[in-house]
């Protein structure tokens, strides 16, 4: 598996070619194709592209996000799976992702990119117009950014900014005891996307479609985030980026309270079942491990669910799983409780990234 | 000249001996010991680092300045020319010096690593230990980050956030017909001093130390473009990273006015001459090609030549000269006055980061 960020070879046209202020034109034409018809400057944006800085205009009474995600190709992403447009898109729902979590609303994206001398100018066209159109699907814009060369494949690394209202960011951290845990969607499905993707390449039995879009095409649960943070029912947020024991442990490490997920209560469909079958793991052991879900994980009390699956629904149809509760008894630990309610430590901790390879 | 970032070859920690995490850890208490006597949340940081985003409480009557830089070992960085702290202070110089430009104040960093198995754990520290020294000497925080591994070499990607009372930041493209162009210190010694590493390696003449200094260690001019920010005397500034010519082109680019250089107005003293010697190029070549010098450039009206001096002075030591004006005859040009009286066309358009290797 190759990280050479080169998707068309030799038929597109090399950075080296048009060079760094070149590649920077046509970067910029290619941002204002995508935003043509949207207010080049939203209130939020005072100073776009093309200063020594951008200068933006919070808004009174709020606080200011900020997160940042590295994609490195043959590492988080692999060019011969992924379309330039899909892995644009991808890089800015990862972002995305972070500021839902967070209760908060995107507004304003930079971008340092890193380039292998493989990669054409029309592919990276494309990468920012999955990611221009997936942040301004999200009400966030392009303000700056910074390119560089690389010796080999492609780094894209983005710092997205958002606001919330003072003192309404939801942490990680500060689940009770009592509180229901919460899952969207279908956690593990990334894993097991990655796992066929690995084994059939870009030939995976179409009754895979779900999975493999799972990683490949991820929607960033902003606005989900965004509804269930200003709900006044949701106590503590995380979106999964490492994989569903990998965040509930990030959600209780070092605090004074624990969490047990009940074995039964886990959302393990059918299409993740007959994926473990086709790669040969368990399904539990792929919803529970490493998997880059980009679903969000929320705790709140038992008086608080509808609440919660209200602001929920006012925007979204994706399913919320009630998969366990916050308890006091085991600081800092995550706990499966089997079918014979015995309990035993929930397995892997999620993504190494210097683990292997 | 090989960019593996492998400060210290077997000697050190390997990344993968600690994982991820363990790197975050001891990452984490590296920035707690520098930080250390520090309020950990200054009245702008809300939440620092370890949860999904942090959040910023912005003064009121303020915008967020934000920029991001990308340093790439072998292309910006020569592990085997810079300290592992030194290549940290110099990445924060880099983002500081973007801020200062804009006329703000620097207020917190978030910071993405790409890091290839050969460099090691306790580099990394010695690189967080001179990034957030150089951090807190302006004021500015590390607030969070993300990290990767890398086929090989070191990419560090900073993005840095400031604060500047609203429309009060400072535009490059601005500047007025009749105003003066300064510039600080003495631009072109950081090419000098590559282009003496490049020649001598560690072994270069002590004479030429300064001009070495100037590349290696570059100080960030972020106090005195905030001075001369609020001066009210400045029309326009801008960092010098590209080289003065490259950094002067893009005040003018797509303007109604040009500037015009008169050579016998440039900053070309004895160090300079004696490096430019010393490599075979003429000093003047050194002065306005290619450098990342970290100066600043500015303009202003010459009946506010007494006011941004005094502003200058008020923080700082380091020399200002009056290099040229703005024209309106010249649209988007920057010309080159000689001795004589004629102008051309001045030289080189700065750094290309894909125009070699």
């Amino acid at each position: 598996v190759s990280g050479e960020g080169a998707w068309r070879g030799s038929a597109g046209t090399p950075v080296s070619a048009i060079g760094e202020f070149g590649l920077i034109r046509r970067l910029r034409e290619c941002i204002a194709g995508v935003e043509e018809g949207h207010d080049p400057y939203s209130p939020f944006v005072v100073i776009g592209i093309g200063d020594d800085a951008a200068a933006l205009s919070p808004t009174p009474g709020h606080q200011i996000l900020v997160t940042c995600d590295i994609q490195v190709a043959g590492r988080h992403f692999i060019p011969a799976w992924i379309t330039p447009r899909e892995l644009g898109a991808r890089c800015a729902a990862v972002n995305l992702s972070d500021i839902g979590a967070m209760g908060g609303l995107p507004r304003a994206a930079i971008v340092s990119l890193a380039i292998g001398p493989h990669v054409a100018v029309e592919d990276l066209e494309e990468v920012y117009r999955g990611m221009c159109g997936r942040f301004l699907d999200h009400g966030a814009r392009l303000v700056g950014g910074n390119i560089s060369g690389v010796a080999e494949g492609l780094v894209i690394d983005i710092t997205l900014l958002g606001e919330v209202e003072a003192g309404g960011a939801v942490r990680r951290d500060t689940a009770r005891p009592g509180d229901i845990v919460w899952v969207t969607g279908a956690p593990g499905s990334s894993a097991a996307g990655l796992a066929l993707l690995q084994r059939f390449g870009g030939d995976a039995p179409a009754a895979f479609a779900d999975m493999i879009a799972a990683y490949l095409r991820p929607q960033a649960r902003a606005r989900e985030g965004r509804a269930l943070g200003t709900s006044g029912a949701v106590s503590a947020m995380i979106d999964v980026s490492d994989g569903l024991t990998g965040d509930l442990n990030h959600m209780v490490e070092g605090q004074a309270v624990g969490i047990v997920l009940r074995e039964e209560a886990l959302p393990i469909g059918d299409p993740l079942v007959a994926a473990a079958a086709e790669i040969g793991l368990a399904p539990i052991g792929l919803l529970l491990g490493a998997s880059d879900d980009y679903e969000l994980i929320f705790t709140a009390a038992p008086d608080g669910t509808e609440q919660a699956m209200r602001a929920l629904r006012g925007v979204s149809d994706v399913a919320a799983w009630p998969i366990g509760e916050v308890i006091a008894g085991a600081p800092g630990q995550v706990l499966l409780e089997d079918r014979q309610g015995r309990r035993h430590p929930a397995g892997a901790r999620g993504w190494d990234h210097f683990g292997s390879g």
